[in-house]
């Protein structure tokens, strides 16, 4: 390639990225060449600002410019329920929702011991410590249906067994507008124990 | 959204680029968050290089981090025959193939009255004047085969009609490889036209 330095270096930056391969790296390094100096600047900036500015809020490991992030300062939320996240894009989703009003919690992964993964590993001992020093009544849980994701749940339900707060799961099972033939089988599964009763028949059995 | 100030300005900057929408943007702003220090910084200099660093070649007005290209420059090249595409990203093309040593000319688009891109707003009229100063011997139009592609290569072929060059462009036809079942009718056309004699007899008429 005869590109000069500059963009086989943002070529090489932009392939650092998931998802982008050599083509689309190119396509992309080329295209800044069009940009306005103003976004140029802002870009460089901000990506040099991941680096100094952006830290993790000291109460509930969200991504933060301060000590404190925004929603743990929020005087306005419910402080006394807690929702156990993955990783910060899910906050954003939950906060794209609206209807949550609550606190957060990141745990930057699952537990998963195959890729060695520990439960030290990711930020359950400071949530433990949450639940009594901010007096939590709830933790929900919302983190992926998958193995790794019900290691942690359950390894998180143990830990709160024998303190004064209510541990629940979001709902896992068959989503809005999905077409029955192509569920997999396991979230039939799941779907199918978790059912809800709709009638109002008492059972005979159970 | 509750991200961070510089999460939501890369997420701004993303968006900018050809391709990337709203989401993909995000996927892309939180990724750099798990760049090396090095990288983001190489990164955020080689953006603002755009705009400080990079100009156009004077002779061939391909990228350029100095005033002559390293292909202008390059003295082991054939000195006498340009090729002319329309971006830098073509000369790229070109060169990846390693079996083109001649030089090039970028016009930096194709004439199309359309959208109000005349000859005048390309670079035609330095392609004419490096012919004569730089005794050029051919020149090989390499624009893409579309109206603007045709319109472009006509104009040059008049404008060069007098002067002492060979004006040859490369053929268009079915591509290798391709289904014929699924060649658009104007390829196939071209590729009718542009027919090659592979017998040895003479033909009786024209």
């Amino acid at each position: 390639m005869n590109y000069p330095t500059t963009i086989k270096h943002l070529i090489e930056c932009f392939k650092k990225l998931p998802g982008i391969g050599e083509k689309t790296a190119e396509r992309l390094a080329l295209s800044t060449l069009n940009l306005d100096a103003e976004i140029i600047h802002l870009f460089s900036e901000s990506l040099e600002n991941t680096k100094t500015k952006i830290r993790r809020c000291e109460v509930c490991n969200n991504l933060s410019e301060e000590d404190v992030c925004s929603i743990c300062k929020d005087s306005t939320r419910e402080r006394d329920i807690v929702c156990v996240v993955e990783d910060p894009k899910n906050v954003a989703l939950f906060e794209k929702l609206g209807s949550y009003h609550g606190l957060y919690h990141v745990l930057d992964g699952l537990i998963s011991p195959l890729d060695g993964i520990n439960p030290e590993d990711i930020k359950i001992e400071t949530l433990i410590d949450r639940i009594e020093k901010d007096n939590i009544k709830e933790v929900i849980i919302a983190v992926k249906p998958s193995i790794e994701g019900e290691t942690t749940s359950l390894y998180i339900l143990k830990l709160l067994e024998k303190k004064e707060v209510v541990v629940s799961k979001i709902a896992h099972g068959v989503p809005l507008g999905a077409d029955m033939d192509y569920i997999d089988t396991l979230t039939l599964e799941m779907a199918l124990e978790d059912r809800k009763k709709i009638s109002n028949k008492e059972e005979n059995n159970s």
